[in-house]
């Protein structure tokens, strides 16, 4: 899973990929948290967390953090798989400015920056300069009846998430996080999970914003037909899922474009952290495309929706390492937008407190471990 | 459970009492969380988190916080149940003053107020006027030969943490949360589980700071011989356990003072924030004294101190609510000081955010779920 990854579709720019973590950095950190004044392997994450960032190209720094919620729509909602109508994406960036969504609230709450990027909503462009235009359309196409889009918009949704990343890194951002917006794009997410992963779209699809057996059912069905319908597009490259093709067939503009952040932020060398069901479908087809991304990415939490720790479970099987795709956090939470990411940051702060504050044994204030041989403590007297 | 408290010990100060949440205040709080813009139950815990809080005395508030690191030794050390020396509790102390335990670095993160109690360390008082004087003792008695303190120091302990408690409420603290130090605690917590809860030696003793399977099959040993020679003791009350004898006779200085502080933040109105295997000894035993007190109580994390999760979930059930007691995090953690709580503390400060931030369909900016007449929605059309 680690080759070198060759990029003929020219997504990185020039001279721009991902580094593997720097071992020997780890090493060092992994020894200095061994030797911290608490057992050892005490502080459990959060020691996975530090030694990962030790390796990164910033090590330690995790402030300030950024967090992209990237809204668009999905034309595969006249298939009425969502209880949302469509316009309610739309409606949710206006919220988003307005301040009055969760994703505003656990920002602020967590001290991150939030940017709203419009990849494609349908109603063409907002008015609000604050909002970051990177739309590839009004909408995908209905994956029901062929492709989202074409692969040279899926292409071009990859390049602006990778310069979105690359901009933040450039501005003096030391983490980033995904979060989305996108009546259906669970229905999206459901076919790239089936496609990319060779999960049963029996036990990927879930009731997303609430939908009842009936209309699960149904979602299911939907879900096949467009892994039917771009069978033969999908398959184009061999036998192996090829991210991208699945990306362009499947996915969603806001799911390339958090694709594309994910490298970037990768690539620039900072931690990234991936939300729920819909943001991890963007992570599992960017780590499949460039394995080393994974080692930069930090799964925020578990969503609710029953496709998402098996999804995980399945990319930590392929990757060989399980706890790389596992989730920090296990809130019943089911939101998106970025919110677990948004609960989960603090604990990249403690993790990197707890690094850089603790005291060691060598220090020779705390006793380590008692002696072999008995005698000359307290205890033992 | 919710039997009124009779407080035979006069444990309490005069007109002191904990009382229910308010059901009206948190079924508002329901209500408007409903109705917030986002699928109904969406942000999990964090909804759980606030409706709860929604009914304490001071809804909402969770700032500031101060943690309570608690230390005291063990008469038990001497059986050789630990890996560490029993002058390892002294030395934390000094480090936790000197700002370099792991306790000090994720409380400095997650901006909580860190205080530390001298509940009975052995080696006399400390010098330094940072730490809280309410010893108990030079340590606790052997409880593997009789109980660890009298009944009348049981009481004054608890009287202590509960005036700690209250008098952090009336200096305008708003959440408080309990942590540990103390060489072998984790038998005398094994010992409180078994006695109080009903269950196996066998299944709740673990490996605290990390000995080996011959240590702890001797560390249960101790603790059934704990259960033996205090067996008359404990049985003094009767048939079912009664949780202040068990904390004389098992428990320890710190373990009896976290117990009071727990009720005196729930008398207070306050959350409490629990740590893990030892803190929620104390938890356990205040919550079975009073059990209106658990309501106030989040379980911060799941230690991978096997009979943990156990206990918290032979509590709930004895309650009739699991997800009273269900930690909130999961992170492989078992270092103790509070490091769960301050790990956790940025959960309640979203739970607040998302609560007291997010706009309503009520105000009409986002369309609720489809209508059932189908039409009208772009979505549909």
């Amino acid at each position: 899973m680690s080759a070198p990854f060759s990029d003929p579709w020219q997504i990185f720019p020039a001279g721009c990929a991902i580094a593997p973590l720097d071992e020997e950095a780890r090493a060092r950190a992994l020894a200095r948290i061994n030797d911290q004044t608490k057992p050892r392997g005490s502080l459990g994450r959060l020691e996975d967390i530090a030694h990962r960032l030790a390796g990164m190209r910033f090590p330690f720094h995790v402030e300030p953090a950024r967090l992209f919620t990237v809204a668009g729509d999905h034309g595969v909602c006249s298939e009425r798989v969502s209880l949302y109508p469509q316009e309610v994406t739309r409606q949710m960036v206006a919220n988003f400015l307005a301040g009055g969504a969760a994703i505003n609230a656990l920002t602020w709450a967590s001290g991150m920056d939030l940017v709203i990027v419009d990849a494609g909503c349908c109603g063409g462009p907002f008015a609000d300069e604050r909002v970051i235009d990177r739309r590839l359309g009004e909408g995908t196409d209905n994956i029901a009846h062929g492709p989202a889009m074409s692969m040279e918009t899926c292409c071009t949704g990859l390049r602006n998430g990778i310069q979105l990343a690359l901009d933040a890194v450039a501005a003096g951002y030391r983490c980033l996080a995904i979060g989305e917006m996108g009546i259906a794009n669970t229905t999206a997410a459901t076919a790239l999970y089936a496609h990319l992963l060779g999960l049963s779209v029996a036990h990927v699809v879930g009731p997303g914003t609430g939908i009842d057996q009936d209309m699960l059912a149904h979602k299911a069905d939907v879900v096949r037909r467009a892994l039917v319908v771009n069978a033969r597009q999908l398959a184009a490259n061999g036998e192996s899922p090829d991210p991208v093709r699945a990306l362009a067939c499947l996915g969603g503009f806001e799911i390339v474009t958090m694709a594309g952040i994910i490298l970037g932020g990768a690539a620039a060398g900072v931690p990234v952290l991936v939300d729920g069901f819909i943001s991890s479908s963007a992570y599992v087809a960017a780590v499949l495309l460039c394995p080393l991304a994974a080692s930069y990415c930090f799964v925020a939490h578990a969503s609710t929706e029953p496709g998402h720790v098996l999804a995980l479970q399945k990319l930590g099987h392929n990757l060989g390492d399980a706890s790389l795709t596992e989730p920090l956090l296990h809130l019943g939470m089911h939101l998106g937008e970025g919110t677990g990411c948004a609960a989960a940051y603090p604990l990249l702060r403690c993790a990197v407190a707890a690094y850089e504050k603790m005291a060691t044994f060598s220090q020779g204030t705390v006793s380590d471990r008692m002696p072999d041989e008995t005698g000359g403590s307290a205890c033992l007297s």
